[in-house]
């Protein structure tokens, strides 16, 4: 239900990397476990748009500095990602459509 | 700068479609000449989540409602999509990392 928080990630990586396969999708279910987590959706390929969305702003910054988090962001610059964008976003409306409806 | 909008639309299509390629580039050329465009980002494949992003609100319905853009969202319901979510987003804060900086 809106009003709600996205954290928008684009990045460019530099090479497919099983490790960095790995760390992410450990990511991905530590932040499931996050107060104030509500959904996780993301892209493949080394051009990457994903996007976690949360209840509030304070999700989002506990998430953000998350000592695990971190070491990845850490990692991510060291080695992985040529480049990154982080957008954080009020989700002010949503609707959606379903053929099945 | 922000404070900025994106419309983040994340669908499931039903198949690859040539005519759906083709109106996709159509619309994001189309979008990139309205007042208030500032970017549009894609990923690829039949689950995509793609971003606009627009300087505010009155750009983004004015794109909602242009007439090229009502017909492709008919299209797309009629035959391309299966699914498909928007959410309207006040971009708060921003900022990105560029490994060669």
């Amino acid at each position: 239900m809106t009003p709600y928080y996205a954290v928008i990630f684009r990045s460019e990586r530099t090479e497919e990397n099983k490790e960095y396969a790995e760390i992410a999708h450990l990511l991905e279910e530590l932040a499931k476990k996050q107060p104030g987590y509500i959904d996780f959706v993301s892209g493949s390929g080394l051009n990457n748009i994903s996007i976690s969305y949360w209840e509030d702003l304070e999700a989002v910054k506990r998430w953000k500095n998350n000592a695990t988090h971190q070491l990845a962001i850490k990692k991510g610059k060291d080695e992985w990602y040529k480049f990154y964008k982080v957008e954080i976003a009020l989700i002010e409306r949503a609707y959606e459509w379903n053929r099945e409806q």
